[in-house]
């Protein structure tokens, strides 16, 4: 039998390269292993209380890009969090367990508390106990994390361990799926790619715009003049064309090299690698988008899976802790 | 139109006669005024991980003996947290927009740290968050609390004002109605009466277990011998004649100053109108017990009127958030 995955994903709108090189493409993959559980988590998003307003759209936007990078609701159970209200009952019976310290030692929080020493609020510390509850709440086997989240998937065990010794055996312990993320760097070549410092390229953008984009790129700086010499190993252009012009970078790195070829003519050609690639999903996205109530319905039979066994994993919570059945 | 009233009680199991006059008889007056919620927390009770074996069975206890004592689920909304998911739902957004700061300050939260620093649970931190949620839910227009318990009630005042300021205006601040909660002591004379310091004398006792436990109390420690005169002004057992015996308590006092009644007899005569005055819930309550389901059908009625107010309210709470909604 298959085993199970769950991922969680804050709502941040249109997705940009970075996010899927980095993340949808594997969620993809993992649907042929895995009976996959992914998550929109739009409560997580209220922990740092940024752009509200645009949580809604933000959620809407990421799931047709979801689905029209092929994640497939038929097969993939994909809902948004604040959907299936055991998460949050889960979250405060699990937060009746985690011990204070596990929370405020972890560095994450810490370094939380240095970037917004104003806006500590409760449910921040709490952030790792609702990643917990939405994992175990389906029992997921696996949980493809980077490096970086592993001593946040190494408190969801601990936390398991705690409950199953107070309670009894519920929840078996989730294992890493260790997953090198790629790192896409941004238009600026220094920083991540990201949303909110306006270095992406939207996989969504039209070919213009990822043009228009592509050519801001900023290339390897030692190469001052056309005719000098480029260095490809630390040019972002020649990165991602390493992703989307895979079968020619042997000969674009060696006319880089002998000044063959210009910076702004491998931008213009890494825009067009790009946009032969993404044509597909636009072409995909652009008819999702039509169809009017898609999104709802996609997210309204997710939930409902998704609630079948959460509630299910509920009612063996709430009677191994020893509440009062709950009648229908 | 009747304002309404929430209140909830951590399930202790069956109660006693300074529960009675501290507590129940109150929640039974507020029904002629009041359109009263009054909720079982289970869920509050997880935050000190106490007798959680005992949890199912302290619930119905509690709640038979607050059917025969008079709160009426037709009146009145009678039901679990825990069977109310709106509850966790609630608790988790406020966690949100609650600093950290406003919980660790409390001094309830640093008397629960000296006396288990071993035991400080994130949950137990958010204990005030949960209460809050628990009462802005049904957007009570007020709550019966005891003077202790005002820092609480003015922490809910404070989260509803920052909710309604980040989000809009949700939920009416509560109003706390001050309450005298009668301090019942208990046999030893000394301590309030607590069924763990097992000096408590339930109301569902038998006679002869009322009076057996009257015949142990602690009178006038300063009264040695029978001849001598007694105070009943520092009398515990002239207290509860006070609330048992209170058309002859003149007279009694009176014959104890002059040594004319002996204690033995003072507690017999308390025993006899204990008795006598607890005979009519006492057959309520043996009466209730006989019903099988009794309890099941009352919660599992409670629960869905409360459920209909609370999801109405979240619905909102989501909406003014700007999560996007939930269908079905």
């Amino acid at each position: 039998m298959k085993g199970r995955v769950f991922s969680g994903a804050r709502p941040t709108g249109k997705q940009h390269i970075g996010n899927y090189l980095g993340a949808i493409q594997n969620y993809v993959q993992l649907q042929d292993e895995y009976n996959c559980v992914y998550c929109v988590v739009d409560i997580h998003a209220l922990t740092t209380l940024d752009n509200t307003a645009e949580l809604a759209g933000n959620t809407r936007e990421m799931l047709l890009d979801w689905l029209a990078a092929g994640m497939d609701p038929q097969r993939s159970i994909i809902f948004v969090q604040s959907h299936v209200p055991e998460h949050s009952e889960l979250h405060t019976l699990l937060s009746m367990i985690t011990p204070l310290a596990w929370l405020t030692r972890l560095p994450t929080f810490k370094e939380k508390v240095r970037q917004h020493p104003e806006n500590v609020n409760y449910g921040l510390v709490g952030y790792p106990v609702l990643m917990a509850a939405d994992i175990v709440l389906y029992k997921a086997d696996a949980v493809p994390v980077g490096e970086d989240q592993l001593p946040h998937l190494e408190l969801t065990r601990e936390i398991v361990r705690r409950f199953n010794t107070f309670f009894g055996p519920v929840f078996p312990e989730p294992e890493a799926k260790l997953t090198t993320y790629r790192r896409v760097m941004g238009l600026d070549g220094v920083n991540k790619m990201s949303k909110s410092l306006n270095n992406h390229i939207e996989l969504s953008a039209t070919p213009e715009e990822t043009r228009k984009r592509v050519l801001t790129m900023v290339t390897d700086t030692s190469r001052v003049y056309r005719r000098d010499p480029g260095h490809p190993e630390i040019c972002n252009v020649f990165a991602l064309h390493g992703f989307y012009t895979a079968d020619r970078t042997e000969e674009i790195a060696r006319d880089c090299r002998s000044a063959a070829l210009g910076c702004v003519d491998c931008k213009k050609s890494l825009a067009a690698s790009m946009n032969e690639a993404l044509a597909p999903f636009r072409a995909r996205r652009s008819e999702l988008e039509q169809r009017q109530g898609l999104v709802e319905d996609v997210l309204a039979d997710g939930a409902s899976r998704a609630r079948a066994i959460a509630a299910a994993t509920m009612a063996e919570v709430r009677s191994q802790i020893g509440l009062l059945p709950r009648r229908g």
